[in-house]
């Protein structure tokens, strides 16, 4: 027997960021939405945003955001700390379609996981100096002691393919060290990249420690928010993912493996000026 | 064969209210949470908090706090939006428990329901002035357009017990008017009165508006944060629940049932020195 289908939005979600990192945001949609279309576009050939001053930052997401609109997707996820930090809210005022970033959510999940109140950062120095996540956590839950922590040399390792070092585990333990010496029971991970060295960070933290990491709690924020706005696809098909990249694709494919843990095939190249078109 | 329990948090939930409105936020969680303690507590002797200044109502919601916390509770519900308006984050930082209002919950929620990024907000004229909704609805979504409306007569006319009389019906059509005018698609009722005229409210809306309350969000909100903190009661028990008043424990009784819509056993009176007792 057919039953007749429930309405469906056949629209892809369409997910950006600077680079790889993004891909762990995209490796959970992709887990927990396998029904979904999911559209990924990289914006090597301008990488890395975290040096560049914010108004730069915010013209490329700008860019991105009207692109992705203009391919046509039905929500913008910003997986990316740095263009959350500086953009999403110029974002969300000018796209129709929603716009979710990677910090609220994780702000949201770590006020909710705390039993201490007591919450620490680990993030980029870009991300600890634009204090969202403090802002956010405050929002929620003025009570919480906060502590920030820049963690400068986990990115670069990571992108080394350092993930099983003895660097890496050092550089672990000795950003943790200051963390666990101020009591934290929960520690937001704000910065993409971190999923790939969540092991380590898990055994150094302990089970005691609560690990929030933004690649989760962004792709539970989109689910339900799809659910919420009735944007859902049919639950029984299975989704299609695409990459899109402003540099060079080959080497897009070979990093980006490793940041999806999911099989990465054709990646289509984007002209910067194909961006900027309005 | 037994099995071994898991650690459980035996500690009662406390929420509070000038009134008897925070008893649709109470029928929320003892539906939701039905293997949970609550104790809840109105300060009739005290009410209504509306007209008072804010500095005179962050004094009782101190008091009231740390006489929960005394009590023994785990986790703090501001069942009412002027408290949550005038003192939540005070509450934050002094009580060492968790302390969740009803306006966060319901902002998230509207941002992730809205489909056009419309949103409106049906509440006392306390609550609209207090504009935290706003604030709340754009740091999530800072491109939603927001139509406040601050509704006067709902709660006196709800208070009066007119539910299906034509006042009520003829009060929510106007209020209702110039929001659908306005094109929302999404109302946030910010307000623990307005679960009683739910029906009303729904008919006149029609079924493509959602509706938000603050009941409905921030029992979920206090059971995901339970869950998340490990401050769970062993799930196959029922639940108890208390109730305790400044005021008049017979009247309490009266108008609370339709409020609570669950049997009203016993009702304690506390005196307003115990309530200071450091």
């Amino acid at each position: 027997m057919r039953f007749y289908n429930r309405a469906v939005d056949p629209r892809p979600v369409g997910v950006f960021d600077s680079g790889v990192g993004g891909l762990t945001v995209l490796h959970e949609c992709l887990v927990t939405m396998p029904h979904e279309d999911f559209v990924y576009l990289g914006d090597h050939a301008r990488l890395p945003y975290g040096p560049r001053p914010l108004d730069e930052i915010r013209g490329f997401a700008r860019e991105i955001g009207a692109f992705l609109e203009r391919l046509g997707v039905k929500l913008v996820v910003v997986a990316c700390n740095t263009a959350t930090s500086a953009a999403l809210p110029q974002l969300q005022e000018e796209l129709r379609v929603p716009v979710i970033g990677v910090i609220a959510p994780e702000a949201h999940a770590a006020v909710q996981a705390t039993r201490n109140r007591r919450v620490g950062l680990m993030a980029t120095e870009g991300t600890v100096a634009a204090s969202r996540y403090a802002e956010l956590v405050h929002a929620l839950d003025a009570g919480i002691e906060f502590f920030p922590l820049a963690c400068p040399e986990l990115v670069p390792l990571i992108e080394a393919d350092e993930l099983d070092s003895e660097r890496i585990d050092a550089a672990v333990r000795g950003y943790a060290a200051p963390l666990k010496r101020a009591g934290v029971d929960t520690v937001i991970l704000g910065c993409t990249h971190y999923p790939l060295v969540q092991p380590t960070l898990q055994r150094v933290f302990g089970r005691s420690t609560t690990l929030v990491f933004s690649a989760v709690e962004t792709a539970r924020e989109v689910a339900e928010t799809l659910a919420k706005k009735g944007f859902e696809q049919s639950p029984d098909r299975e989704g299609d993912y695409r990459f899109l990249t402003t540099g060079d694709p080959a080497s897009f494919r070979v990093m980006g493996k490793r940041f999806l843990q999911l099989p990465i095939r054709e990646v289509e190249h984007v002209t910067l000026a194909e961006l900027a078109l309005a």
